[in-house]
């Protein structure tokens, strides 16, 4: 899929029918991914316009690791393959949202925790595991 | 407050208690708000270390502007103000989720809706809105 570039004009931007996803300077689009059912947030990790179309295409989530400089098939090792329940993107279209229910053992971080977000930031600046 | 840099060691990275958020190279780290009663996905913002700082010292989330270049206490002229009920970070520290409170009529985004994902991506590649 080739994905169209963002009008110019804002009102059609944020109120238009057209999926036009705004690339970074790395062809990257940030992705917030969340457990459908219960709401809570499992990770944040990057696209570019491949995973994005994989993405779309099977119904399960494909990130760009940028560590790896990879596609990355969330689960293809883990077996915590998220399926799409939908895929949402924000008003300028420059971050994408995606509700997910999530295979294996349900959990999504590499740590073995569910979610990444494991730490509270105390207003002093130390953390704590929540 | 002064962030000290990410520590060379994975694990202290990972497992540990020390608050070590990753800046990009545009001094700025990614942020989800997620309204804390809901588990509702409000927005995606950025913050660079003055406005985390803010945002720890006062309770109220600062972001920073990349459109404006500029500290955003958001809800100064809405009213949309976001009361922090607690700041998490990610497994590599380079991404920060805000779970908060919102004043005002409760809203975060500038369209006059509640959240910024506000529409869906069809696998065709349409909007519809949610």
């Amino acid at each position: 899929m080739q994905f169209p570039p963002p009008p110019t004009d804002k009102h059609e931007l944020e109120e238009g029918l057209a999926f036009t996803p705004k690339f970074d300077a790395h062809g990257l689009i940030v992705c917030v991914t969340q457990e459908a059912a219960s709401g809570e947030i499992l990770m944040l990790a990057y696209m570019n316009a491949l995973a994005l179309d994989k993405t779309l295409e099977t119904g399960i989530a494909h990130y760009w690791s940028r560590s790896r400089n990879a596609l990355w098939r969330k689960g293809d090792t883990s077996g915590q393959v998220q399926k799409l329940v939908d895929l949402r993107v924000d008003c300028d279209q420059d971050a994408l949202l995606l509700r997910v229910e999530v295979g294996g053992d349900g959990k999504a971080c590499h740590t073995g925790r569910k979610s990444c977000f494991y730490r509270a930031v105390s207003p002093e600046g130390g953390l704590t595991e929540v």
